[in-house]
């Protein structure tokens, strides 16, 4: 619906990156500010095209690097695709046609849409969340909710419309989120007399009422969340999970009568969120706070998580606890009386979110060129028995053993709280369904066929790892299937980790830093702070025009456990003359 | 923010009446109808205000009969009040100041606001759901979701926003609707190129996939459904849970091969949602057909639950499974090949929705003048405990011993899945706790004393009744527990369904039903089920200006269960010349 033509905005802006070039009085950094953004362009191009953008008006050499055909000469053949495919028979092309290493973003879009968690909408930056992508949603939902309930958190539910009076009550909050802010004008055919918002998130929403709870120390402390939709109408290119205009996500939002206690909630929620993405999603996170310049607007400090993407070098942020200290609850006026020495005081408060962004990085960072891979403790699907091993030859009778067979074992691991499902479907063939189940990235597949049934066992295929293994076809199949899960989910983890670690290192060398950008590293740098510093790092490692064009680092986080080096005495950027305050981790990111 | 001069419509409506009936070219139809407009416009004040609209116009008699002392006088003490309340202690006015039967309106606001199930929120129309109600909720989805999935449904997430274009795809459904639909038309400080607007119910958002999705008879059926937030901005005085412009509710959506399938789901829909009142809220339901009149704007029929408001004597819909045929998917093109015969077939959809009314419903209906009473299967608080008969000569050692009993009943009740809290808080009296649970619904106090350990037993009083009763303190104490609450339950259904019964009336005679309504009956009329008939009756059955003053009764349902009387030969309405087809159940209604 509202579009957004990017290929002008690219020309545009390449017109005004040749004008500023070729104008002798435009300093470096208006140049470079203006590359960034040509390039931020360019990368939206490709991550929506799946290719280099080629300007039309381009020298015919570049056309010749990169000529419109190249996309046909990058697609892979499907990976496996059915072969045996027959009249009546689905005719889903099922195999993904990009290799993630190759065409990373053509790759995640048939990742998410073949295996069914995505359906494009017919509104810009809105996409349906289908139940295979919902169900991980749940999965997050019901762990994350059984941690906050132990701290003592009820869930609500505030109106999603806010008024423009209480939206701009919080001014250097406001200024974050306002350009991004929808706004409803009109109900019905009339007018509004005021347009009223849509939350971008609900500081502003929930401490007026905040305000009129909050009498007296006694009513301290409160602790709310709420899972709900927020819209964020950004203009920048959508990408889904990612990047969109309306997502689902929870608000914790908490008030003490005490900093101290506020404090040590902040990283009590860190760690659920450390927990979801170790414990649930097999991705490990560096947990850390964010700088002056990363921080969440109008708060104290931010603490977040942080994940690194393999494939290609990128920093996640996976969720964020903030402290907002005094701030909001001075505009807002919530106070009590000090007990001890009558003094109104302002009340110390806490937000916290975390997104269905958490199912993106999932995708991105598991996922491989046969599509999904699920980490078993999120998967709708833990198990999928399919019989295999019929022919001509078959009688009904070993049929109907195989397909009973198949029930039973489901219903064996359905009552151990396996999520098993049997794939008894007629009119597809074991390798349709193998294919399908594989994109889909359900973590074990368990065969049934004759040869088995005589050896009283069943074959697990691992989704992961692609390795076989004979289980016994007997009462402790359940339990080898429940520990064959939890092996995956350690080794999905740990290959992660292993991929992450080899790609961070400590440098005090900006040049060096360059370089390991480029390597796909995330580097942990002396720095100061400043966020004019960490603008300059940006510039700095920001690449040129060109086929090899990169966006620059930011700061992904200041990590909580410091590098065991001892911190050198200047900043990562040589110009800087203060002193470094911390190692802070680097990348390129999301 | 949008504001509705409510007097100034009255006011409006009043001198419309007036010129109507000094207009003696004005048909008797077009005053009733303006005089019914009134009507509805006066009640909308009543609920809102507490008391009666009183013209400034008015003449001196009438000001005499409802002056505004009236309200002072009305006011009863607070049912009860904490006496004792001391410097330091909390000084909320506890009690509900206005006796449910008599000013039902003040009665309704001050109980959710004083249970703090409700604060009201600076958009009009929309309220905030605090943790005393979103438990309720939260009840609900548990119990529902589980029903569902049971039946194979899935659930997922839909865009709220939806393109004018989807919106309107289906003329009738989009004609009652777009009255109240709220529209985006600003993103930060950019008009949008389209409108978009906020879904009012998910038809059109969702339909346009389910035409992707179906290819062949075999990708159906599709069970879907989400819980979300929907936008319909009405015009009509809002009232907390029973008419706001947000609200939460789930929408199922499903679509089948077959005509049968598909009606056979709608019934079991509507089973899980009588389940819903009568399982978990103690409120029976009489299941029934909307009439033509009354049912989903695009749909093929509306079954319905509906429950009966014993102090009022108003119906209330509780929640609506709609068969829709083939009428969206001919719109939407959802369609497949017939295997028997190679036809394109269009696939038969249901749609159904349960929205956060039933808490309205439930306060209602359960409420008295002490404040909220909560049916056990969804309180929050199913049980607390509050240690009692501490007095100056408690010596240290009884108190820690009353604690320490206090906090272990209370462990040993959750475990064993009995929501129990214990109310240690030193600074209030056991009498302000008493009336604080009490105002708040929570059906069972546990007082342990001195006097019960003595005798090893605690004294248990019932919310709903003020029974008292002691329990053994050993082993046996949950499940006493456990069975007084069922017993609380089916004692609560049993209440409203006497009450109900004792309202509920066949007649055939059109002067007795307007009788009974000012009785509080709801009615069983034979009827020929056309729109304009039912117009007919109510406003026949609209009361005039005045005190007595009443909104007409409409068709609540045709209960799928008719009486055993035999179908009269004539219509309800005496004017009616078409044959009755059943009997239908009118009430005057929310």
């Amino acid at each position: 619906m509202v579009s957004v033509d990017l290929e002008k905005q690219i020309e545009d802006q390449a017109a005004e990156v040749r004008r500023l070039k070729s104008d002798k009085s435009t300093s470096e950094d208006a140049k470079k500010d203006a590359i960034q953004k040509l390039l931020e362009l360019k990368l939206t191009f490709k991550e929506q095209n799946g290719k280099e953008y080629v300007s039309a008006s381009a020298p015919a050499p570049r056309q010749q690097k990169a000529p419109k055909e190249k996309k046909t000469e990058i697609k892979k053949e499907p990976v496996k695709e059915d072969k045996k495919a027959k009249d009546g028979k689905k005719q889903t092309k099922l195999g993904i046609e990009f290799a993630k290493a190759e065409n990373y973003s053509e790759w995640y879009s048939q990742v998410i849409t073949k295996a069914e968690m995505i359906e494009y909408y017919d509104v810009s930056g809105c996409y349906v969340l289908r139940p295979w992508s919902y169900a991980i949603w749940e999965s997050i939902q019901e762990w994350f909710d059984t941690g906050i309930k132990k701290l003592g958190v009820k869930n609500c539910y505030f109106p999603m419309f806010v008024s423009n009076a209480a939206l701009e009550r919080e001014k250097t909050h406001i200024a974050d989120f306002a350009p991004e802010v929808a706004w409803v004008t009109r109900a019905g055919s009339s007018e509004m007399a005021e347009p009223i918002a849509i939350r971008p998130t609900s500081e502003t929403v929930m401490y007026p009422s905040y305000k009129k709870w909050v009498q007296s120390h006694r009513d301290l402390p409160i602790k709310l969340n709420q899972w709900c939709n927020v819209v964020r109408w950004e203009f920048k290119h959508p990408t889904p999970f990612l990047r969109t205009r309306e997502f689902l996500w929870q608000e914790g939002h908490t008030a003490f009568a005490g900093a101290k206690e506020a404090e040590e909630e902040v990283f009590q929620i860190l760690d659920l969120y450390a927990g979801v993405y170790t414990d649930l999603l097999a991705i490990p996170v560096v947990k850390g706070r964010k700088s002056e310049k990363e921080k969440f607007a109008g708060g104290d400090f931010t603490t977040t998580v942080e994940a690194y993407v393999p494939c290609n070098g990128r920093g996640i942020q996976g969720a964020t606890s903030h402290h907002l200290g005094q701030n909001f609850s001075k505009m807002f006026d919530i106070s009590f009386e000090d007990p001890s020495n009558g003094q109104k005081t302002f009340a110390w408060q806490n937000s916290w979110g975390l997104s269905t962004r958490t199912i993106g990085a999932m995708v991105m960072i598991h996922g491989d060129d046969n599509g999904l891979v699920l980490p078993p403790r999120v998967a709708a699907i833990q198990a999928i028995v399919v019989p295999v091993g019929i022919t001509a030859q078959t009688t009904d009778e070993q049929r109907k053993e195989l397909t009973s067979t198949a029930t039973k074992l489901t219903e064996q691991l359905l009552e151990s709280d396996v999520r098993a499902e049997s794939d008894l479907r007629d009119n597809y063939s074991p390798g349709w369904k193998f294919n399908h189940w594989e994109l889909k990235g359900v973590p074990i597949r368990l065969e049934v066929g004759p040869k088995d049934l005589a050896a009283n066992q069943v074959t697990a295929v691992v989704r992961f790892s692609s390795e076989k293994r004979a289980l016994s076809l007997d009462e402790s199949l359940p339990k080898s299937v429940k520990g064959l899960l939890d092996e995956i989910h350690a080794a999905m983890y740990r290959k992660v980790l292993e991929a992450r670690d080899a790609h961070m290192k400590v440098t005090n060398d900006l040049e060096e830093m360059k370089r390991l950008l480029d390597e796909k590293f995330i580097i942990l740098a002396p720095f100061c702070g400043k966020p004019e510093c960490e603008e300059e790092i940006k510039k700095s490692t920001t690449r040129e025009d060109g086929e090899g064009a990169q966006m620059g680092a930011k700061t992904l986080c200041v990590p909580l456990e410091q590098p065991k080096e001892k911190l050198p005495s200047s900043c990562v950027l040589p110009a800087c003359k203060s002193s470094p305050q911390f190692f802070a981790l680097f990348g390129r990111s999301y």
